[in-house]
């Protein structure tokens, strides 16, 4: 059974208010709950209408209804499982791997898509920008597909931090140097902007290498959408 | 004004069965309603708040208030203009490009952003499976952000058309030889299958060339997103 206190915490946490004042965040769907179940992230509680389908200690584990289940979750059509998990604490950024830096992204299915894209590619840290969507909003949990849970995600002043990391600061713009003729290190940081404004003045002031995506044929696109941008991009960085 | 009997059409073409049966498709916004203005697309009707906004003959033009507006709106925030325009008449594939087909793709956000990419990377000739969204689709119309005005896009069945082209066929799947090696000719046609399933065996039977995108370092994700993936293939093709 679910009683109307869990059910009043499961609903708050669909804002980013009560997820920083609980610390917990709530995802939905059978994969993705098993990732995290397996990765270093606390389980709270998981509410399942089949227990079978989770290996976890008894005490966190809460066998429900469908009916029950309708009742907590967001989703329209319920996947068998909600769970609620701590939210972990940022490790401090190592630099010397490649980094991925969001300035201020503002839609879910943006970000979400590119944890999914940092996990791919082997990157496990990814800095984001104040203004950036909080990555336990539960549609970029969705779109990460499981990915959040193998990576460190670290909100903070993006000017500051950046100014003071010693490794190439390679900014994405319309008008940087093709990026298939651009050398990349076995470290930098990959900075991508917001989906309407790109990347600030303020942190074009600090970046090290401005890099674009060329255009082919006659193609009058003014640009791609912020997530398939840094598919390429990683994909340039990793291919070598 | 809006007349009653122009709202149950705009209405009406929400469902592909009436967009076929009247050949007709509606498109939102200043932005993309302008692109497909300048195209060879034929326009129908537009209809909007601000006429100043559009260069184009009086008769197609008809100036309306922000509350017919949301009458006849799709949108939680109109923008300024619907449009009507006429669905043109695909032409034949011309294999002697690239060509992009797709093998069941479902979601309208993905088809509109393989579409944005193929105007980016060039490509102007995508082959569709006939299960595949349909791209006059609303939330397909979206994505594309006006690419849609410079794509010729046919729908037809995909094993005929794949059978008789004499190119050489990239099938994309998880265990294919990988792409960062691969040399592309100046032509071919790139597959890319359903978000779920991947290509289905009847293509994969025919396909010339099986190709992935490696995975780097620890990361456990199972699979990419098919528009971020089709970013990557699409740059390596084009990159040279």
């Amino acid at each position: 059974m679910v009683v109307k206190s869990q059910i009043k915490l499961i609903k708050s946490l669909l804002q980013k208010k009560y997820r920083s004042q609980h610390s917990l965040f709530v995802v939905e769907g059978v994969k993705t709950v098993r990732e995290l179940l397996k990765s270093d992230i606390l389980s709270y509680q998981v509410y399942t209408t089949d227990s079978s389908l989770f290996n976890v200690d008894e005490s966190l584990i809460q066998q429900i209804t469908e009916k029950e289940l309708k009742q907590i979750s967001n989703l329209k059509s319920p996947n068998k499982v909600l769970g609620i998990f701590e939210i972990p604490k940022p490790k401090t950024i190592d630099f010397s791997n490649w980094v991925v830096a969001l300035d201020d992204v503002s839609d879910p299915g943006n970000l979400g898509t590119i944890i999914r894209l940092c996990d791919w590619f082997g990157i496990s840290n990814l800095l984001c920008s104040k203004n950036t969507v909080d990555c336990y909003n539960p549609k970029v949990l969705q779109a990460t597909m499981g990915s959040i849970a193998r990576m460190n995600i670290v909100y903070d002043d993006l000017f500051n931090v950046l100014k003071n990391a010693d490794v190439p600061i390679f900014g994405t713009f319309m008008d940087g140097k093709n990026c298939y003729k651009q050398d990349f290190n076995e470290s930098g940081i990959l900075v991508m902007g917001n989906e309407a404004n790109g990347i600030s003045n303020k942190i074009d002031a600090i970046c090290t290498n401005r890099i674009s995506i060329p255009h082919f044929g006659n193609s009058k696109t003014e640009s791609l959408n912020v997530a398939t941008a840094t598919a390429i991009f990683l994909s340039e960085i990793r291919r070598g």
